[in-house]
């Protein structure tokens, strides 16, 4: 962030340093495609190794967009490190495209965990199509774990 | 299944042969250590790929386990194709060490739908620690997916 | 609904009749206070005999309100008896005040199954706080329950 | 607890002293019935006003015990004032009989946080029911709500 203030390029930048630095993401391939203070957008193209038997995105897939969306998500709206502690999703129908988009907001925000929600969808040219819904906690880290 | 009943080395040999049909599961390099009739363990072997920028193992990569594990447990109790319609995960602690087990259970079974259970533990030689809890919905292919 | 169509007023009519019919929704006193297909209102006055030992709403009240809300925008999307069969809660803050109000909406809309989202907000005069979040599946009767 | 120690009946009764405060569980006619650190019991005869049209118990009802059995075993694992600040229901069929009982133990016990699961039973005689599976956070009172 620049002195003049928030700087959106440099924030969204900043993000995709971190994400660069998660290998597991590199190996998926995703990319971090929009971020703002509660709000991130992550895309992961698709290809025949995120699959499963049937030719459809494998549940993990979109459940790794999903947790790592609402994760950008918090993390911005807390302005703190932080892991997701617990979340939850639906599966809408089977997923299959170019790419998948997680989009996450973070809607109950706190001093120390932050309830977001996120929307996985699944693309092909312009048309997206709902594929997943997903709500979780993210927690600032130390705060989190047990043990 | 042989003619004198159910023969559990068959039956796990067939539930890795689906398993080997994941290209995901592949990239990953999950292993199905042992399957019976709604109860299923799936192990991880943990290497750099699979980790955050912290270190620790992916969350994306504990809930793709278990949610496989999931499946397993629900097809195996209610012998028919299936998906995990949506799951919940808690993470209780980062992950780290040599592989990860993921040991589910089917908890209620229906004729199209069954609630499972899931524990994940991350393992350094003989020690186990449970790292993640999970609970789901496996349904019936054909029945779940709206639209 | 009349010849001429789709009668607002009838549909909502309707869904308190139903309303009426559950002995705990009279016993709480819940209000159904706008029904379309696919989304439903609810509002329950508060009173002492809702509250934990701290003077808040107990969360039990909310969770209810949660449940049944999500129950009505399901049951008019697909427009078939429906029970919720599995739903998440993220209580945000405590709730006290005058009235909760729940707002659900149907999401991923399907033949047996639906994906429902919801938000509970604690009201004091004209101001609405959000204080929880639910999602979760109201499935049609009789596919729903194991066993 | 006495200067001799842990003294089980004190301790259930202290807990029984703090449902007797919530004017909710009151309502109810909830009863806690076992309680150790880290596992509760609570059950609920049932009577018409917690059924819904069908007869069968109010899904809210069976949610309103999960969370309150939820509390009471992941207070009593941390030693401290506690809120359940999410958990997740998956109803397995409709609940009816005698009475229901909800068994919670906390599972993965931390400073600030447990997470814990339920199962709710509903009784006919000696005959038990499983009719719901919950699995949520409890988290120590100050830490939990945002804002």
């Amino acid at each position: 962030m620049s002195a003049q203030g928030f700087d959106p390029e440099l924030f969204l930048q900043l993000g995709q340093e971190v994400l660069a630095q998660q290998a597991f993401s590199r190996l998926l391939g995703a990319e971090l495609t929009h971020l703002v203070p509660g709000e991130a957008e992550l895309q992961l193209p698709l290809r025949d190794e995120l699959r499963q038997q049937h030719g459809f995105v494998h549940g993990g897939v979109i459940s790794y967009l999903a947790d790592n969306a609402l994760t950008y998500a918090g993390g911005t709206a807390m302005r703190v490190p932080v892991v997701t502690s617990e979340f939850k999703i639906n599966y809408l129908r089977p997923a299959q495209g170019e790419r998948l988009i997680a989009r996450a907001k973070a809607i109950g925000v706190g001093r120390t965990q932050c309830v977001c929600r996120c929307e996985v969808y699944a693309v092909v040219g312009h048309e997206e199509t709902l594929c997943a819904l997903a709500q979780g906690t993210v927690t600032k880290m130390g705060e989190a774990p047990p043990g």
